[in-house]
């Protein structure tokens, strides 16, 4: 999916939401772990009652993972299912990736060849050739951690050198060399909105996925503010706040009408930028 | 198990030697590929034939991953035949993970609680609360990522500040207020071997695990040189040299004569730096 059908598809539903799909057997209501795969269980639900208002998928390797075998299973079909279901899904693997070449190499063929991931978040440290391998697949996307929302950020990505440019934004800067605005898109932290600001003059035309509105804070106004551009250029990433809106029996319909007041807010805001008529 | 039992598992074999197990279905002998588990049933054979002569294993998670559900479950199986058969060998999962505090947890039940690895490979890019949630586990490591073997580790691991203090040193120094001399241990590119006396100005009494001796080059003679300490504090990886010194029927015995080889030449320098008798 090129920019330009990303920005249709978000100006068809009137919405820049990725679902992130952080989905942990602790959290899902328990009446679902009698089934025989409570994660695609819930999952499928949630992305029933929620496709209507999103454009994105992210599920977060993690918690799938942490589940072994059973957890790659639920994963697996979570894949298959949107593929099947909803083609025009744009689907991030949340795998905060990067290792040497050919080992990259090998995470590029799990997330866009085994499973039909139309991008994966890669982690920097490692350099270009850990992220090049990701980006010889035509179609796909590398989701590169620049400017993340934890506390954590604090300690490595605002480091400064003479010059005065930090961690984060030498990422930004030597990662364009790597790939362009088709197929790059980069990770930045909702908590410092005003950031983004200075953030679109190192990346004026790419699409950013922003992460922390909801369970991890950030304005959604704030974020539109700084961070839109002409094709709209932003996925506001929201968990926890959809998935985990009721852990009853009402809990996708609750997920639903989450969802939906998020897309109505961003709705709103598209309207009001001239993004939709 | 903590730095004393695996200086005295050094000593007992005369190897700081680590197997990576990046196993490939394109690089395994052909005639493996007619078996239900290719991966396991090359992993079993190299484990056996290897297992004398080196004190640790890193299975790469891309190459598992790559397989999808089946590369996952030759994975878990090479992880319990390890533990069943070979109960002093010290097991890193080498996965380069690394997200916000909730996720990291995630991660780490993945790799220490599904599967009894003994330590994971993690990205410092994101801080603190990335990497804590691993070190929450009494007995388990992280090996954070400090100076990589390849090439773009030029990119952002030497950027400078006005001190003149490096990102890998910064790494170094800031991340051991998070841990300790037991729970954290240090990948270190062994390509600059001389930089390993920097290094231990900072991490004096730390593991490192070097990688890239072999087929990415570097020589084990400087490695020890220049980051031997007390307790050997070395882990050097071998992957490809050891694991595909032949693709026919001989290969498990090829990987064995490699692994000795090595161990003999660790026992040399073991021995002529008073490590052993």
């Amino acid at each position: 999916m090129n920019n330009q059908q990303l920005f249709e598809n978000i100006q068809k539903k009137g919405s820049f939401l990725c679902v992130g799909l952080d989905t942990d057997l602790k959290k899902i209501p328990a009446f679902l772990l009698e089934t025989s795969d409570p994660m695609f269980a819930f999952n499928k639900e949630i992305i029933d009652a929620t496709a209507e208002y999103t454009v994105a998928y992210k599920p977060n390797l993690a918690f799938y993972e942490s589940e072994g075998l059973e957890g790659w299973r639920s994963l697996e079909k979570t894949v298959h299912y949107l593929r099947d279901n909803y083609p025009d899904i744009f689907l991030i693997a949340d795998a905060k990736r990067g290792d040497i070449g050919n080992t990259s190499s090998m995470y590029a063929r799990a997330f866009f060849e085994k499973m039909k991931f139309d991008a994966v978040t890669v982690a920097p440290y490692m350099g270009e050739d850990s992220v090049k391998p990701f980006l010889a697949y035509e179609g796909k996307r590398v989701v590169l951690l620049a400017l993340t929302s934890n506390k954590g950020a604090s300690d490595f990505q605002f480091i400064a050198d003479n010059t005065g440019e930090k961690l984060f934004e030498k990422v930004l800067r030597i990662s364009q060399k790597w790939g362009n605005e088709e197929n790059m898109m980069y990770v930045v932290g909702a908590t410092k909105a005003e950031e983004l600001t200075g953030i679109r003059k190192f990346v004026p035309g790419h699409f950013l996925l922003v992460p922390g509105v909801g369970a991890q804070g950030g304005s959604l106004q704030e974020v539109a503010k700084y961070g839109l551009n002409a094709q709209c250029g932003l996925l506001v990433n929201s968990s926890r706040a959809i998935i985990y809106a009721s852990n009853g029996q009402d809990f996708a319909v609750k997920a639903g009408e989450s969802a939906k007041l998020i897309r109505d807010e961003m709705a709103e805001l598209l309207i009001s930028n001239g993004l939709i008529a």
